[in-house]
C-alpha cells in the first residue's frame, strides 16, 4: 500500500466509521451472533498475494459488523461504559503512524515526556493531592488496564515489604532465606466489594488474599471497624498484611469505601500499601463537587482511574498515580548492557519501563492530550454531568414504580441498581437480604439458589432473585437495550448506567419503559405458571403479583 | 468534534502522516532533544474550554516531532526494528473506533473470534506444530509485549507446578501449606543471552531465577549439557525448576538455543514449563526456509513472537501460543457474578481475559488481518528475506576490513554484532575474550572495565572494548545513523540490523562507510592520544594502529 493507496484506504475508512456513529442507534446493541459465526466467514489460511484494500474494507461490514456489541451505543448501559471519542481516535492514529516500543527515554523522548507532563495535568484536573505529581517524589504513568495497575503496585508493594522487613540482614545469602520465610506470610486485602482483579492480582504476585465484608447499611462502602478487625486477624494467624485495595466506585454499586476512616488505621500498619481503585468514578473527580472525595489519598500509596471509561479517551488510558516512584522502580527495573544509555544511566530521564508490567510501550498519552484539548475541563465536566443528571432521571423513574422495582443502594456516578419486586412485602424481602448478606460473603447465584435453606423471608428474597434474573434476562435476549447484572450482598440485581458519549434522555425514558413492561410481562407468567413452578418446587417459588 | 470536523482533522492527519513517511529519510533518526524538552513547551495545565483541531495538530510539529525517535527510518539499524505499515495503521483506526474493553466473548464477539482465527492462520504460516491451534487443547492469544507474554506463561508454569505437587492432599489447608513450602523453592531458567524479562517476570512471579551460560563456541545458544547440569544443580540445591525460556535469536547475537537437544532433556522434566521466545527472529519463520527451526516445539509449552517488530505490524502485537489452554485458564481464571453470562457458562467461547495478566483488551487482532490480507504470505517472505539479504551485504562488508572490524558472531537474522580491532592481534583478542566469558557471567561493561585484572592478553580486551564503545559512542552522538551496543560474553559489541521498512542497500552501504571513518578517526585521535591515556591509566590503555 503506497501514499495514494493509503489515503484513499483511510478517506474510505474515515468515512465509514462517520457512518458507523451516525448510525449507531439504529443497530443492535449487542451483537446476537452464535458462538463460532466468523470462521466460516473467512478462508482457512492468509491469501498468498495481497489483496487491494476495497476487498479488505468490504469484510468490515461483512465480517466484523454482525460480531460487535456497540460499547457507543446510547442503548448500551452495561458494564461500565468505554467511551470513544473523534479526537481519542486521531490521538491513536498518529500514535501508530510513530509507532515506537518506547521502553526508554531515547526510544522517543517524546512518548515518555508527553506522557510525565499529561498525568501532571491530570492530576490537577481530578484534585488529587500534589505528592502525586512528577514533580516530588511520586509521578503518574499509563497503563493498559486497571487490573494491570494493581498488579503493578501489588509487586511493588510485596518488594517493599520483604525489603524492609529483612534490612537487617547483612549478608545476600540470609536475606534471601528471610524473605523466602516471609514471603508465604504475605496476604493482600480487599473489601468483597472490590473489583475481582485484587484476587487475580494477588495470584499473579503469589501472595495470600482475604476480603473484607463491606455491608449494606454501609452502603457497601468498607469501614474501618471492619479492616482494623481483619488486619488484626491476619496478624494474629501469623500473617502479614501488606496491600490493600480501596475503592471508589465499586463495580457493582459504586461504593465508596470510608477513605477517612481507613486513613486513620492505617497509620498503624505503615508496611501495608494502600490503592485506590477509582477505575470507572475517578472520572468524576474532573467537577469539583466531587474532589472532597480525595482529601485522605496523600495518605495513600497509589491511585488509578481509567481515562477510558468515562472520559472520552478510547481504550486503553489507565492512569496510574504513585506516591513513591522508587517504591516501583525498584522493584521493577532490571538494566541488561543492551538497554543502557548515557541518558538513562544519568538519572535524568524517567524510562517508564520501570514503572510497569512490560517492556515496551505505546505512545498513549497522544489521546489523552488531543482529548484534554478538544473538550477543555468545562466540556469533560459537562460530559459527566450530564450523565449524573440521567442517572437522576432514571433512579425517579424507578421510584415512580414502588409496586415493581427496589433500589438496592443509593444511586451513585451515573449508576443505579435494582432488583424486581415479588408480592411478599419490601420489608420481608430487606430482612432476607440481610440475613442472606450475613450468611454467606459472595455466594454465587446458582450456589445460592441451591444451598439457601429458605424459611419465610429468605423464601422472599429466593423469588426476588429469580423474578429479577428472569427480567433481566429477557430484557438482554431481546437486545434492545444491554445492562448486566450482579449478586449483591445475596441479591440478584440489575446494573443501568447510561454513561456512552450518545447517551440521551429519550433513551433512559425508553429504558424504563422496557423495564416496567418486561417485569409487567414476566409476573404475569408467573401467575399463569404457578402451578408449574408449584410442581418443579414443592410450590415453594411464587412470582407472586 | 462533529463528523464533519473529524473528517477534516482525520484528512489533514493523513497528509501529515503521508508527509512524515515521505520526508523520513531527510530527518534525523535519533531525536537529540535534551532531558526536559517538552514541558516548557506546553502549557502548566489543560485549557478550560476546548480547542480546535488546527490548534492542536499543530502542535505535533512544534512539540512532538522534535523528540521523536523515527523507528520506521532506514538509519535505524538499533535495537530490533518496530516495522509500521499504513495497513496497520488503518487496523488501529478501526480498532479505536470500535472501542471495547472485550474482557469476555459477549463483550463484542468479532474481537475473541477474529484473533482465534487470524492466530491460526499465524501458526499455520510460520510452520508452528499443530499443537499450538485453536482446534485442539491449544490456541494463540494477542498480547502486548514479548515481556508481558513470558510473566504470563510463568504464572501458569507456577500454577501448575504447585498444583501437580500438590494434588494427594485431600483437604484445602494442607495443600495450602505444601504449595507454601513449595512456592519458595520454585526456581525459573534462562540462559545469560535470553531476555531480561525473564528475569523481570521471575520478580514478578515471586519465584527465583538462574542463570546457565551460553558459550561463544556454540554461537551463544543454550545447550542440553549446560542445562542438565543447572537442573541437577538446582535439584541438589533443594530447588524445584519449574520454568525455561529458550530462545529462537537472542537480542545480543540474534543466537538459537539448540532446541532438539533441549527437547530431549526435558522429558526428564515433566514438570518443567519450557518457553520459546522469538520475539524478533519469530518472524522468519514466515519463509520456509527457516521451519526447520520448529520441529521440536511440540515438545515445548508455549512459543511467542512480536509481529510488531519485523512483521510490519505496528506496536503492539505479540502472538502467544500455547499447548494446552488450560494451562493459563485454571491459573488466571476468577469469574465474579458481574462478568457471568451464559455464552461464557456454556463452555462455547473463549474468554480471553483468561488467556493474559490484564482483564480489559483491545481489537488488536485486525491490525494483524489487514497486514496479512495486505502483503500476502509472499510479500511478507519478501520483505524478511530482503532484509536478509541486507545484513549479508553488511556482514561482506565488514569482512573487507579485517584490519579494523571483528564480526563476533555468525550473523543471523539480519543481525551483524562486531568489535572494533585494535592494534593487538586478533588471536590475542580472542583468547581474552575467552577468557573473560569464562570467568564473569554478564559484567556490565563499567564493572568489567574496573574490576578486570589486566593481564597480557585481557589488556587486548580492554583496548578493543574501550575503542568499541568510543567509536560506537561518537557514531550515535552525531546521529547519521542509530546503533545499540552490548556486552556480550566480556566483549563491548556494536549491534547493526537494517530491518526498517525503508531500509535499501544505499543506507547499509553507508552505515558502513560510517563505521570505517568513524573507526579511523577514533584510531587516529587514540594515536594522538597516547600520551594523556598513558597519564591516565597507567600507560596501559593504548588505542594503537
Amino acid at each position: 500500500m503506497d501514499a495514494n493507496q493509503f489515503r484513499e484506504a483511510a478517506h474510505a475508512a474515515i468515512e465509514e466509521i462517520i457512518q458507523y456513529y451516525d448510525t449507531l442507534p439504529s443497530r443492535q446493541v449487542v451483537s446476537s451472533v452464535s458462538p463460532g459465526y466468523l470462521k466460516p466467514l473467512l478462508p482457512e489460511a492468509p491469501p498468498t498475494t495481497g489483496e487491494a484494500w476495497p476487498a479488505i474494507q468490504a469484510d468490515i461490514e461483512r465480517v466484523i459488523q454482525p460480531g460487535l456489541t456497540h460499547w457507543q451505543h446510547p442503548n448500551f448501559m452495561a458494564f461500565f461504559p468505554a467511551n470513544s471519542s473523534y479526537p481519542g481516535l486521531l490521538g491513536e492514529l498518529y500514535s501508530a503512524a510513530f509507532t515506537a516500543p518506547a521502553f526508554n527515554w531515547l526510544c522517543s523522548p517524546a512518548v515518555t515526556e508527553l506522557e510525565t507532563v499529561v498525568l501532571d495535568w491530570v492530576c490537577g484536573m481530578i484534585g488529587l493531592p500534589d505528592v502525586f505529581l512528577s514533580k516530588g517524589e511520586g509521578g503518574g504513568v499509563i497503563q493498559g488496564s486497571a487490573s494491570e495497575a494493581i498488579v503493578t503496585v501489588m509487586v511493588a508493594a510485596r518488594e517493599r515489604v520483604l525489603n524492609r522487613m529483612t534490612e537487617r540482614y547483612e549478608d545476600e545469602k540470609s536475606r534471601d532465606d528471610a524473605k523466602d520465610a516471609m514471603r508465604v506470610k504475605l496476604v493482600s486485602l480487599g473489601s468483597d466489594q472490590a473489583h475481582s482483579s485484587t484476587q487475580k492480582g494477588a495470584i499473579i504476585a503469589g501472595t495470600k488474599f482475604r476480603k473484607i465484608t463491606a455491608r449494606r447499611e454501609d452502603d457497601f462502602g468498607l469501614r474501618s471497624a471492619d479492616l482494623r478487625r481483619e488486619l488484626e486477624r491476619c496478624k494474629s494467624d501469623g500473617l502479614i498484611p501488606y496491600y490493600l485495595t480501596v475503592t471508589l466506585g465499586t463495580t457493582s454499586t459504586c461504593a465508596v469505601d470510608y477513605f477517612e476512616e481507613i486513613a486513620e488505621v492505617i497509620q498503624d500498619y505503615p508496611d501495608l500499601w494502600v490503592h485506590v481503585d477509582a477505575a470507572y468514578a475517578g472520572a468524576a473527580l474532573v467537577c469539583p463537587e466531587y474532589q472532597h472525595l480525595t482529601k485522605s489519598f496523600d495518605k495513600f500509596n497509589s491511585f488509578d482511574f481509567n481515562m477510558h471509561k468515562w472520559l472520552l479517551t478510547n481504550f486503553d488510558a489507565s492512569c496510574l498515580f504513585i506516591k513513591k516512584r522508587s517504591d516501583l522502580t525498584s522493584a521493577l527495573s532490571i538494566t541488561p548492557s543492551y538497554l543502557r544509555n548515557s541518558f538513562s544511566d544519568s538519572g535524568l530521564v524517567t524510562d517508564y519501563r520501570d514503572w510497569q508490567i512490560p517492556l515496551g510501550r505505546r505512545f498513549r498519552s497522544l489521546k489523552i492530550w488531543f482529548v484534554l484539548r478538544s473538550y477543555g475541563i468545562s466540556g469533560l465536566q459537562a460530559h459527566i454531568r450530564g450523565h449524573i443528571k440521567l442517572g437522576e432521571l432514571f433512579h425517579s423513574l424507578m421510584l415512580t414504580r414502588p409496586d415493581l422495582f427496589d433500589v438496592l443502594s443509593k444511586p451513585a456516578f451515573a449508576l443505579t441498581v435494582i432488583t424486581i419486586k415479588p408480592s411478599t412485602s419490601g420489608e420481608a424481602l430487606d430482612r432476607a437480604r440481610r440475613l442472606s448478606a450475613a450468611s454467606k460473603s459472595d455466594p454465587s447465584h446458582e450456589r445460592y439458589l441451591n444451598d439457601f435453606s429458605l424459611d419465610a423471608t429468605a423464601h422472599a428474597l429466593v423469588d426476588a432473585n429469580k423474578l429479577t434474573k428472569e427480567v433481566y434476562e429477557l430484557i438482554n435476549t431481546r437486545g434492545e437495550i444491554f445492562l448486566t447484572s450482579g449478586v449483591i450482598g445475596g441479591a440478584y440485581a440489575i446494573r443501568v448506567v447510561s454513561a456512552t458519549p450518545t447517551a440521551e434522555e429519550k433513551y433512559v425514558r425508553r429504558a424504563f419503559e422496557i423495564l416496567v413492561e418486561t417485569t409487567k410481562e414476566v409476573l404475569k407468567k408467573g401467575t399463569n405458571r404457578v402451578d408449574g413452578a408449584k410442581e418443579e418446587n414443592g410450590g415453594k417459588v411464587v412470582y407472586g403479583a
